[in-house]
Parts: structure tokens; sequence; C-alpha cells
């Protein structure tokens, strides 16, 4: 049966794979990887600047492994001596304000208990939502879904709707995606499944990237648009430094900073009771930041 | 004796004052007073965006009462009913990279247990620290300080340093200033003290920053120097979003979003692994983000 340290090199792998694909996507520049070392364990930052299409990328992979302390103890519910973590994150900045970010992340946690889950998810945030792109980015992760279960879609569309969510702003991140969190072997997948299922995603990740490059990479913008960008970063801003529990855990708990960091944009902005002019294509996008909205099928409506 | 209905109503007129005075100092923009009503209680956000030396400027009122939650029980450790707030909150991000990002905040707290208390704090982020201002800024600070009680700078000089500190940067917000929270009536001053205190940090406020805009607003400034401005602010917003108890208290607890965000930067920047160069005065400024700097005598050494 496969164990912690395959899931591993098979994370490594994928990490591999996301920045050799983000580089042919790219042209330009390529992922520089650096390795790193703690007592806690290893791990290496893929991190691409100022290339064509791609402004900042991070692709983090680590495996860690430690004392299991009281304060996890508190916030996961559950007794152990020890843990191991190992997963890949990533968050990718465009340059294009037509192209959206985005944000994959999988994970597997170990206890020495016995107890063992996977997490993860995979989210786009367009700063201007063209609802034909949201459809099909739903669609694609919904076939890798029901590849894995007929029921994860389901589960984890709603999930992803209530995680990436700003409720000082009352507003979605973007048009969501999945997240799932404590996913057990032997629930209803077993490892090896539940492992291909979180590769699988990975390898979607950087292949809908380089389709929205290739949609929208080119297309020409203006100073009200990238302006409009910097006030969009700034909202990812406020979510992953007020509310992403990876990040807040990382920044607290003494991880990298500067490879939790790497999920910041390279600029953002933030104006004073910012409105958008009514009927412009900046007041569709806000009106679209809600929850459960049927991506698949928004075409139809 | 003063009431809390009285230190609100001087805590307003002190939001006046420090408007005038900040826009005299400007003298091309002005305050904007959007007054707020909820449920809650009532406010007034003073805004200034777009001046010659203030790009963007809070300065906030409030004055807030309601039933004293067991969130607030867990944080405070005090049995009550109902609580009051209020109190007057500021930052200031100039234009010019060589005048300083300031803060300033006081606030009073009761519990209809008959328990209150003041807290506050005045803090200036040089984006280059220019250890002449830091000096006098401090010595500004202990006068104030010295008028009410002997004690209070050298026990609220080092609160700072503890307060404005970002753990995952291992560095200080700027040069400090002082910090003070739950300092209760009776144990050294009597309410019509603590508020004449507070009242008078509240005035020295716009004063320092005034003479900061006089020694530094018209500097000339390169693409270089702007660029750090925006690495300094996002430590800002790093600062804000993680750590700071006041903003954090603000999002959660559902006060007003845009009011409480008018702390962040007009704009802000991340570069991966940014580290200064050797000798240059970037990398000086970052060899003095520490705590324990007798800024009092930074020039005798």
């Amino acid at each position: 049966m496969i164990n912690k340290n395959d899931i591993a090199d098979k994370f490594e792998q994928l990490q591999q794979h996301i920045c050799k694909v983000l580089d042919n996507a790219d042209g330009k520049a390529q992922f520089e990887m650096n390795p790193w070392t703690k007592d806690i364990g290893r791990g290496i930052s893929g991190v691409m600047q100022g290339g064509a299409y791609i402004e900042k990328a991070a692709v983090n992979f680590s495996k860690v492994s430690g004392s299991y302390s009281k304060q996890m103890a508190q916030l996961l519910g559950e007794n152990a001596n020890e843990y191991t973590a190992t997963g890949v994150s990533s968050i990718l900045h465009p340059v294009n304000v037509h192209v959206p970010i985005i944000h994959m992340n999988v994970r597997y946690f170990e206890l020495d208990n016995g107890t063992a889950w996977f997490g993860g998810g995979i989210d786009l945030t367009p700063h201007y939502i063209i609802k034909e792109d949201a459809s099909w980015f739903h669609q694609q992760i919904k076939q890798v879904c029901d590849n894995a279960h007929p029921d994860y879609y389901n589960r984890f569309k709603p999930w992803a709707d209530d995680y990436f969510y700003l409720p000082h702003r009352e507003e979605t991140r973007g048009v969501g995606g999945i997240f799932f969190d404590r996913i057990k072997p032997g629930e209803e997948l077993n490892i090896e499944q539940l492992v291909n299922f979180c590769i699988k995603l990975g390898e979607l990740y950087p292949q809908i990237y380089a389709e929205l490059i290739r949609r929208h990479g080119d297309k020409p913008v203006n100073e009200a648009e990238k302006q409009w960008q910097r006030l969009r970063r700034g909202r990812y801003v406020e979510f992953n430094l007020v509310h992403d529990r990876g990040t807040k855990f990382g920044l607290v708990s003494g991880g990298n900073t500067e490879a939790i960091l790497l999920s910041m944009p390279p600029e953002a902005s933030w104006e004073y009771m910012h409105q958008p002019a009514e009927g412009s294509k900046e007041a569709e996008t806000q009106s679209l930041l809600k929850k459960d909205i049927d991506w698949l099928n928004i075409l139809k409506c």
C-alpha cells in the first residue's frame, strides 16, 4: 500500500509537472526552484516572476512532520503524538487583467494514531467574470470529480463557495471551484484513489491556466482596467491575510514566511468606498460575486 | 464627574481638531466627514484622499455600545451585561516616501459592572528611518507622558515595541512610540486626568505630522524610492490584517468595513525575497527595525 513517503514523492513530481506546463504556457519566464530545509522538514518553493503572461507565480511543495501540539489538537480534535503533512499549493497572478487569478492546493495529513486525510481545492478569481470561462472551468473540475466519485462535485462546490468568501465584503473571492478537507481513506475511496484524485486535480490546474492565457493573455488593457485589477488584488490580499486558514496557520506557526507570502500579488490597491459605475463591466462582475451560483449552467440562464 | 457621554464628546471634538490641523498642513485636500449610524451606535469617518502631502488619511470617531458577548468576556476576562466604547483612531499615508506613515488611537471602554479603562497609542513608521526625526518624535511623546505621569513613557514605550511587531518578519513596524491598554481610572490617575492625557496625545499627533511634512514633504523622490515605499506599505498591510487586534476585531464583529480598511495604503507591493543592497539606505532602515532601541538617546550613540 502507498505510504506517506510515496505520496510526498508523487506531490513533488506533481510540482515539477505543473511548473513545466506553466513554463511552456508563459514562454518567456521560467520557474526558479528554491529548495529549503528546516528542523520540521523540507520543501521546494517554485517561483516565477516577470513572465510574458504570468506576473508572479508560486508553486510550493513541502513535507513536514513533528510533534502534534496542543494547539493542533484543539484545532483538529484528534489525539496523537506526531503528525506528517505534505502537499502542493499554488497561486498564479497574471499580467493581463482579462486572465484570472487561480489557486490550487492538494495536501495529505497523517497522524501516528492511524488517522489520515486529504484536503485541497482549486478556485478561480477573475478580475472580470466571463460566464463562458466560469462555466467551462467548472465543467473541467466536475469531470475530474466525477471520475473519482459521483458525489464529489456536488459536495465540494458549495464548500468552496463557503470557504472562499469574504464576510466583511459580503462577496465571494471569485467564481469558486471546489474545496474539500478531512477526506479519509476508506470512507468512500481508498488511499490510492484519493492520491490519484489529487494528482488529476493538480494536473488539470496548469492545463486550465494555459487555456485561459490562450484565450485572453494578449487582449488590450487600459489604465482603468489596470486600476480595477489592483483593487481586486487588494481583495485577494484581504482574503489571504484575514481569512485563509493555511496562510494564518503558516505565519503564526513559524513557517517559511517568504514562501507563504508568495501568494501576495505583486501590487495591490485600496480605495475608500469604491463603487463601480452602474451598468459597467466592473459592476457586472461585482454582482456575480455570490455563493450558490450554478456556474455549470450559467449560460442556460 | 465626567461620564462616558462627556468623554465621547471630547473625542468627537478631538477628531475635528485633528482634521482641521491636517487640512491646514496639507493645504490642498480637505477631510470629508462621513457620519454613520448603526444599531450599535454612531461614528464619523473622516477621510482625505489625494492631498498635496497626504495621499490617504483616516481619522475615525465612534461611540458604540451593546450587550457584552461571551466572546468579549473571553477576550477581556470581565463579567458584565453591557459595554460602551468610544474612541478616535487615525492613520496617515503620505505622498512623499521621506515622510513617515503615522498612527494614533485613543479609546475609552466602560462596562456596566463599574469597570472602565483607557487605551491607545501613537507610533511612527518611516519608510526611511531618520534618527533625528525618530529621536524628536519620542521626545515629543515623552513630554506628553511626563506631564501625565512620570512612569508612563518608560512603561508604554516597550509596550509599543511589543505590540507593533511582525513576528513573521522579525521586525518592528517602524520606530515605535507608545502603546497602552487597560489603564483604569483610580490606579494612578483619575478619570479626568486620563481623558486629559488622551486628548493631549491626540492633539500632539497632527502637530507632529505637520512638522514632518514641513521637514520632508517637498524632497525629490525617484522610482526606486517609490518602489521601496510600496514594499514598506505591504508590510503595513501585513501588520494590520494579520496582527492588529483592532482591525481583526472590527472585521469579524461586523464593524464598518470601509472605515476599518481606511488604514490600508492606497498602493502596496510584494516582492519575493526582496533584500536591500548592502550599505544602502534601505538596508540601514531595515537594520533599525528592532525592539528596545533607545530612540530618545539614539543620536548620542
